[in-house]
């Protein structure tokens, strides 16, 4: 590991997760950090999510070789410019945003003199804030980098080692690549979440009490995205517009084609639709992106104890 | 409890808990079953669902005093007609469809002379078939009954009595109104789940394998329900369809409106509306609808162990 001062700047899930991973997993790196919000640097400072929380972002970068964004897409440029005047000449730049082409613009405009790699690490829970972050979050996750062009490779393989050092799997993309994928797998499924969720607070024939006390029949695993940082999706959809947008339009020509079906009664097009969709998820829990136990383990939670007869089998 | 001898026809994901919870939370009480599936009948044999499996459905209700039919709802109509014959005049006859107008509808044909009253336990999960139930599956999950009008009050209190015995909590409800409620609560978030994976599959931009990789930034979540039994939704859909449909309408408004707010680049619409989300899924928590630990407590079964620091404040 070549980095030996990392500074993160942005204190939340994300930035308090990295700050704890490097002190889990390479102890010999010195860790600073920097968060606007004065509570998060308290709470920060408490669960040492870095070795010092600096009051300025400037004295959090002075010494460092490696400095990751961690905060919302639409405020990437101004930490930048804030750091500006104090990051060493030869500190690699880095960041976790969900959107990948906006970030490079932003970045490269605000510190036109530094090599900039973007970064994202696709791990996350709801959560969010200072208290959020844990050390195994990156573990068995994948994070993509999106190298620009003629990017120095010396840098790219340090930052590339660095994850790998934090647990990710790591992929080298295009930016717009990325933020056609992302749009796919993690912003359109927010979106819908969120949609939905929404759209179920406002009812008028079916009371709030209600939704929450049956929500175990399906709903209640959108309300799990949508209790996500609501700073940080507004500028994730602001910022990968196109992508979203095509991926939405995608969708709501194969919603009208389903709800065509429901209004005939063709139930052999809901059966076939239906039918092909669980090899995706048989082959997401093949590939370690989730959970095997039915439920997503929940059920396993709460049954103290299982009270299965013994099988005559074995 | 007045039941002593408990009829299972279908032996599936709720029918075989019915049978396992029966076994565990009811030990007096006998339980036969029957599943029209020779394959499911087997397995079912083998793990002990119920105290006997039998070979013809009119065998398995011969003696009972309650029958519960736990079949896809196309299918309510053919299997009551099949123990017609055979079922005591005076069992009770329920159910556990998850569209309740329409099983009162097909039940009723069938079995004009018999006392009914339809039930709807709110829980599963992704799993189906003979190896997929097990005793818990309705410990503090809801479970609704819908009696008709001028129901026999001593038998719809066995019927409380039998489903609270297995760990539910039971509200009674119009057969209309849980229709709607349900509607909204999984009809939908099953329809929008299938869809969102059948709109990834779809894709040419965006390989298959890249779906799969980067799925921990949302995807997964809706590819647990999009991986349900085909044959019970496609009923789902054709038997709650006015309801379904109206739902639908309503979440495409809402989603309409947030595509608009993308497209515009109007930022405060996108906060304001995500930002009003994180409650209910407060409330979900707070009921005992869902588990409080992020990422559905994914996290913490893959981490063999937390490394975090020593908090400096505790």
């Amino acid at each position: 590991m070549t980095f030996q001062r990392v500074a993160i700047i942005g204190l939340g899930l994300q930035g308090g997760s990295i700050g704890l991973a490097v002190q889990a997993y390479l102890p010999d790196v010195v860790t600073t950090g920097y968060d606007r919000d004065a509570i998060t640097r308290t709470r920060a400072a408490e669960r040492r999510l870095v070795h010092k929380v600096c009051d300025t972002a400037a004295e959090a970068v002075a010494d460092c070789d490696l400095v990751i964004f961690c905060v919302p897409l639409g405020a990437m440029g101004i930490a930048a410019e804030q750091v500006r005047a104090a990051l060493p000449a030869d500190a690699l730049v880095s960041d976790v945003g969900s959107s990948k082409q906006v970030v490079a613009k932003a970045l490269g405009e605000a510190l036109p003199d530094h090599v900039i790699i973007p970064a994202h690490p696709v791990a996350g829970t709801e959560n969010s804030g200072a208290d959020a972050g844990f050390a195994e979050l990156f573990r068995n996750r994948w994070c993509i980098v999106t190298p620009p062009p003629q990017t120095n490779l010396v840098k790219l393989s340090q930052l590339v080692a660095f994850w790998e050092a934090l647990g990710a799997n790591v992929e080298i993309m295009d930016a717009d690549h990325h933020d056609l994928v992302l749009a796919v797998t993690s912003h359109l499924p927010h979106l819908i979440a969120y949609t939905i969720v929404g759209t179920a607070s406002d009812l008028e024939e079916v009371t709030q009490s209600e939704v929450i006390k049956y929500s175990a029949g399906g709903f209640r695993d959108f309300t799990r995205i949508a209790a996500s940082d609501p700073t940080m999706w507004r500028d994730v959809f602001l910022s990968n517009r196109q992508a979203v947008l095509t991926m939405l339009q995608r969708f709501t020509e194969d919603l009208t084609a389903l709800q065509r079906a429901i209004r005939i009664g063709d139930g052999e097009t809901l059966f076939n639709h239906f039918a092909r969709t669980r090899a995706t998820r048989r082959s997401i829990i093949e590939e370690g992106q989730d959970d095997a136990r039915p439920d997503f383990g929940r059920a396993d939670h709460r049954a103290d104890h299982r009270t299965d007869p013994k099988p005559a089998d074995s």
